[in-house]
């Protein structure tokens, strides 16, 4: 697929963009991945098997379509994108361990510690972390060092304590606490919400865009970072283990703090509407450029799985 | 102490050369690492137990008396020691936990997931590894963005599946296998070895040092991560508890491969006093400068801790 496509927002729906997208990074990220063979290949088999296993590849489309807007080239969003899905995934592997959220599926297959083993499944999680820096610290994904050590800076923050970290360490603190309203937002605004907004951040620092610019992907990518998590607490709540891929009803079952447990299931999903018709609102100085964004943000609350 | 103290060799011995540089880069720890504070505090201060909890700061000091031999300014050696550190702890961390190691004493204190619990130990090694890259990838580090991306890529690459995670792989899979020398020595290059390189490495980098002396500084890192590591099993084969601060005897109790194993205690001495000699001679062309560099080669493999 062209980038037009991504940006143009006219010739191709939001899905098959993403569908193009995940095939796009999924190619970039077989690349990146080491080939299993020496005494360690468990290790990097564990790697491959929970990176190589599909998902909506959210995260690589938002750093695709923002980069998009300032004719990034798509070799350079493809190498972000993938590095944002090493952390996504080594997230979800340490996430499902039986001592966090101790989950046996995921995304429809047995979690990573299921089909090799725990003491696996963390070296695997530790590995594509670092690799993640590594593939953006490479001049092939841009030729500035400047830019790149922006990028690693930016995905370490959002990463790290005041990030995905921090957010899960809330998640797990606040499990059978009856956490309110404002827990539950700040824990996803870091759990789940900082890395998407740094995939929306990149595209603008790859394109060394202007202050103005980088500010209203921000604001979007706030915004649509609560509206994608409410949906998914929503989904959760609702779903059924095949469609969403992983166990549904565990956030209930575990006395989880979500949206739905402190909003109700109806004020949820409109607040999850509401959320996303903030995001489009500041798109709009980038004018039709930006329709696949603006498509994405209906998409997260709209989608079954 | 001054910088002279390090690289002088004289005035000072190198254990009091350590011991400051230890100070000085628990200070420095101590700034960055984040202030417990919020409902995530808790992964906060399990980062801060583990990581000032103390030790020998080996990787730090070679880091600081590499950077010497180039001029290179004490507070940007510092950083990158403080960011080995980082990765280090994390890496301790998470070989403690159950699944991995299963090591209830770490630097005579009780290890991050017994002082705290398994998901918050995860967690924490999880976001050490994060703030490493951080800390290399900030201006304070270097001025010169290309030489922090160097550091990034070489800290990756140096702590994924080719060097610490592929070692710890390596060292479960020869859990009661039986593991020959080659096995053993492939297994500490890259469990160890290759954090010690980096550490021998960054010094000339931060200093833009020519070909030949990187290559210097690598074959000696080579023969003292060996000298390390056999110095290291001998310790645990005869050591106790108090002296090495975590569970001793506890490699052959798990039937894993250590160079005692395959060759015996006193041919395990000899070769662990040749690879320090080794190491020596690879410090010639920088004549009374490197005293410092060459008696942490005999300290590692005489040490009683």
């Amino acid at each position: 697929m062209s980038e037009a496509g991504i940006v143009g927002g006219t010739r191709v729906s939001v899905v098959d963009a993403m569908t193009a997208t995940s095939a796009a990074v999924d190619r970039v990220l077989d690349r990146l991945l080491p080939r299993p063979s020496g005494p360690e290949a468990r290790v990097i088999e564990a790697m491959r098997y929970a990176t190589l296993a599909g998902g909506k590849r959210l995260r690589p489309f938002l750093v695709r379509a923002s980069a998009g807007l300032f004719d990034v080239p798509e070799a350079r969003s493809l190498r972000v994108g993938a590095a944002i899905e090493m952390v996504h995934s080594y997230s979800l592997i340490h996430d499902d361990l039986p001592a966090m959220d101790d989950d046996d599926l995921r995304r429809g297959q047995p979690s990573c510690h299921k089909k090799f083993d725990e003491a696996t499944a963390i070296l695997a999680g530790d590995a594509l972390q670092a690799l993640a820096f590594e593939v953006l610290a490479h001049q092939d994904t841009h030729p500035d060092a400047g830019i790149r050590c922006e990028l690693v800076s930016m995905l370490a923050a959002g990463s790290g304590t005041a990030g995905m970290v921090g957010g899960q360490m809330i998640d797990l603190a606040a499990e059978g606490t009856q956490a309110g309203l404002e827990i539950v937002s700040r824990m996803h605004a870091m759990k789940t919400g900082a890395l998407i907004t740094f995939s929306c951040a990149a595209g603008p620092v790859l394109g060394a865009a202007p202050p103005a610019a980088r500010e209203a992907l921000a604001d979007y990518s706030r915004e649509l970072g609560l509206a994608f998590q409410i949906a998914d607490d929503i989904l959760d709540a609702e779903g059924i283990s095949e469609d969403i891929g992983k166990t549904a009803g565990k956030d209930a079952a575990q006395g989880k703090a979500t949206f739905v447990s402190v909003l109700g299931l109806e004020p949820a999903r409109h607040r999850a509407q509401a959320h996303a018709r903030a995001a489009r609102v500041h798109l709009e100085r980038f004018d039709g450029r930006a329709d696949m964004l603006r498509e994405v943000a209906q998409f997260v609350v709209d989608r079954r799985s």
